[in-house]
């Protein structure tokens, strides 16, 4: 289909490259897209150059920071000693939307998968040892997703810390607030009979 | 909430604007656009300005074109005294992916509306008048959608038309086709039937 014009095209197929965009949605992006204004679009073009130069991983924890060091890091109220360690900025973001989280964090670069050739060297874990053999009492949250990967990883991080004195917790499972029973997943369902806790007086 | 970076908390706001992205979708572009390579986010940055610079509108019928004239205007196997009345260029490109059509567009802007003060002058009719003038043996399809706004205008250029020697048509209502009668609303199933077709032999 040769139906656009070919400025047209391209400002589509670069939204296509968006997760979760097909053509119908890009095309809708692209045509709103030429009803903003001309300061607008400047201001669009300099801020996804911009972002892409100036945003880099925070070298003490991975998350993405335009900073030197990221705000958490360099933040003196948040407790160096308890590192929460997600796979992910996105979970790192997730878990900083709650906003009781008081810690700092540890990025891993995704997490360990002998099916997809991921081993245990490949995720970032080295500059975690390192950090947390400069610390002492130190709290290690493990928030990685429920699956066999993540289970690995949780599994594979507690055994790489346990002749150390680090203190290593994970989330927990069982029913998101609000589920249905009904609907829920049997495993879910299962985690959540079992870690039941006892209503207290 | 404090929590992204300025840089990318731009992005984010940048891709917030486009049409039914919520901070949600807007985040998960962002960061995939992070991922993208550098010479990427350069074309991106760039497509972006040229897009808002080149496109205009054809100024014979009116659909976005980086052309003087868009290329249905120019295409000579297009037929120029049949033209397809539609409210904005999303129709008209929506008719051109049937790709059946063989005649030519005028690109409304938008429809008759008293409600939002929105009247006959407002909506680029006089260049479609002054364009049949200049034509014989003239054919207007009106694909104007079925809500009142689109029958409201629909009548009005019916009404304009009625001392020319135009041939007038619109668009059938009825069944989309595999829609469920049962769920079908009753003023499609209404006109559906009103609108029955004897089968040939």
């Amino acid at each position: 289909m040769n139906i656009y014009p070919k400025s047209l095209e391209e400002l589509i197929s670069f939204y296509s490259k968006l997760p979760g965009v097909g053509s119908k949605s890009a095309e809708r992006f692209a045509l709103a897209t030429l009803n903003f204004s001309e300061d607008e679009i400047n201001d669009a073009s300099k801020i996804l150059l911009n972002a892409k130069m100036k945003l880099k991983k925070c070298p003490i924890c991975g998350i993405l920071t335009d900073q030197d060091i990221c705000n958490i890091c360099s933040n003196e109220n948040r407790k160096k000693n308890i590192i929460c360690v997600v796979e992910d900025y996105k979970s790192a973001l997730a878990m900083e939307k709650i906003g009781t989280f008081k810690g700092v964090y540890h990025v891993l670069d995704g997490l360990i998968s002998p099916i997809e050739g991921v081993g245990a060297e490949d995720i970032n874990l080295a500059p975690l040892v390192s950090r947390i053999n400069n610390l002492s009492n130190v709290e290690l949250i493990l928030a990685l997703k429920g699956t066999i990967e993540g289970e690995t990883t949780t599994l594979y991080i507690k055994k790489i810390f346990s002749d150390k004195n680090v203190l290593i917790s994970r989330l927990s499972y069982g029913l998101p607030i609000g589920a249905d029973l009904e609907y829920l997943d049997m495993l879910t369902l299962d985690k959540a009979f079992n870690d039941r806790k006892k209503i207290s007086d």
